[in-house]
């Protein structure tokens, strides 16, 4: 009797976390930041041993985050990338020159620290979790590790969220159901959420996924009533031919699904991706847990188009940190209302962008903690 | 007699580091970067597992660092922020907001680590000299750290290379003297080759003087054929009537001394000032050093273009951090052909858009560094 009770305990604690991180119950969490504490960061911001306003984005920066932390000393110490990884049906349709079975070979370069992404959370000392949100074969994390260990690895982790083997063709029939949708969501969701309980202070979205573009091109295309052409690029390197394919594959996703602008769940299944929609997830639970998160590129920036039309308020908690090669990435930044940090002609993806984004926030962070103000330092004020 | 001998022997030594340290034999030792090793570097960029090109403006900074250091393998862990202090006499014509006690009150910031520029710097593990090129006060060094010292500082050192104690007021005459201008340039040659001798291996340019901005501006309009209101920004924050006091300060500077746009020590010594030489200077000893030097904002701008006119080979050691608010810099980097890293909206100086591009930098190299190759990770190419 002693033994079932506690299984029932345990098991309505687990329903509890469930239901925690279900998205419904996520939304209602999301509330606008604290504008007070901006307004408390600014007068600190302005006490502080420079001319006012001398640091321009990195005290916007920091205005916002301790909005978004709801503190004036915001502890960004611990930092994180998460990488979600999936792949696409719509690869049958020849949009993307690398054959789909890259998708498994980087998340496992992920999980042995070799990819740039590893090389630049090494860098500004944030940790990596890789997620299969959908990849379309098995991933042995276990004798990966045991194979290839290095001693650089030690800061990836593996979560296995897999939602399916990859979507279906979205130029032939939906990507995917709108459960699987929801599921993409909940899973980036949990990853988040579940990771910001350990003490991460940051997120940074990543993405890996061959024929991704394609996918994020259509949303983009969709929510943001553009054209086909003006939000489509060349992804990692198709030529002139490819091209077309990719443009063509997607109007006729388009045409043939008829996604609802208006409803994010309806795009996302029909034209998305299992990775677009964690990544999504990630936004929404960040938000929820009023924790800063730094948006990467093209494909973060079509699942933060998700994010944002299931939940307007969680745009406050994006820190937008590039503006992508791909052509596409600047019209969602503007539908977005986000103005990027640098523009260093990238379009890798992967959280590359992100990474560096992440160490500007902290560094805009460590401006409001650690410098004294003219009193504290005896330098003397502006002639009035 | 021995001991003679042994001055004398000591003597020449120093005569010889003397003469290292000259312009003259500066410029002698400036050539162009090794364009081989930046094919090199491209190669080996081309064969990491990533799309070739994805990593835009950070593959560009490894082949040039790559061709600077002469190193496929460079090493940036030693990175340092060299921020020259100094007075300007031209503040007694009212072109600032701030009293001329700010800059030696801010030296005593920098050397106790309290300044935005320390934080920054400790954020990307930067060490910071700073120097007294002219400061119009007496520092007291080994006072101020005794009275004051903090476990921060520890990252601080202090080089006085005093020229003089401020410039003499450009708009009554020659800011400086030819000698005091060769002077402050070879200071800033001497402490950056002497910190390259000890193992630093990419330096970031920084500044503080209250009035610099005045005679950056005045630098700008004679080296870039402008007119002086296209180059004359608000400083620290002067308001409208300070903004005219500062152009006719400028106009009359211009005026009276006639500065010879073609020769730069003419420039420097008629309407310059001693921490602008000697920011040159530091330029000019990275390059002949084959360090890659990154430079801050405006001040720093002006300070490259001196460096740049004395040897055009020094322009490709340059990496520009940021774009500044002060309108000027936009004008100063078209005019170097340099393009920034970001634009930040920052108008601070000291270095603090140097601290940022450093990471950067260092970023970039770490990819050439540390990513394995295609085959090296058993990843698959492009489809051909």
């Amino acid at each position: 009797m002693k033994r079932e009770n506690k299984k029932t305990a345990s098991l309505s604690r687990q329903e509890k976390l469930i239901k925690d991180f279900s998205l419904e119950n996520t939304i209602g969490k999301i509330l606008p930041p604290d504008e007070a504490l901006a307004k408390k960061a600014q007068e600190r911001l302005d006490s502080l041993t420079k001319p006012q306003g001398s640091l321009g984005r990195l005290e916007e920066l920091a205005k916002q985050i301790a909005s978004i932390t709801g503190r004036l000393d915001p502890d960004l110490t611990k930092k994180l990338i998460i990488v979600m990884a999936a792949d696409h049906g719509v690869v049958d349709e020849g949009v993307s020159v690398y054959p789909r079975e890259v998708t498994p070979q980087m998340v496992y370069n992920f999980l042995r620290g070799g990819a740039a992404i590893n090389v630049l959370a090494r860098h500004i000392g944030a940790d990596v979790v890789v997620v299969d949100a959908g990849v379309a074969s098995n991933i042995d994390y276990r004798q990966q590790k045991a194979a290839k260990e290095t001693p650089e690895s030690s800061c990836s982790m593996f979560v296995d969220k897999k939602i399916g083997l990859g979507t279906g063709n979205m130029a032939k029939g939906a990507a995917m159901t709108k459960e699987q949708a929801i599921s993409s969501i909940e899973a980036g969701i949990e990853v988040a959420a579940g990771m910001i309980e350990n003490g991460y202070g940051i997120v940074g979205t990543g993405d890996m996924g061959i024929g991704n573009t394609t996918a994020s091109s259509a949303i983009a295309a969709c929510m943001c009533s553009a054209s086909v052409e003006a939000v489509t690029g060349y992804g990692t390197g198709i030529d002139d031919a490819g091209y077309v394919k990719k443009v063509n594959a997607i109007k006729k996703a388009i045409r043939i699904n008829k996604p609802d602008p208006n409803d994010a769940i309806d795009v996302l299944s029909k034209i998305g991706g299992f990775e677009i929609g964690a990544i999504a997830g990630v936004i929404l639970g960040c938000a929820a847990k009023k924790t800063p998160v730094v948006i990467d590129g093209f494909i973060s920036g079509a699942a933060a188009l998700i994010a944002e039309s299931i939940s307007a308020a969680c745009r406050q908690y994006m820190i937008a940190s590039h503006c992508s090669v791909e052509k596409g990435h600047k019209i969602v930044l503007e539908k977005l209302k986000l103005a990027p940090l640098f523009d260093f002609d990238m379009r890798l993806g992967e959280g590359t962008g992100a990474a560096i984004g992440i160490s500007v926030a902290h560094a805009a962070v460590k401006i409001l903690n650690e410098m004294p103000t003219f009193d504290e330092a005896s330098v003397s004020q502006k002639n009035i």
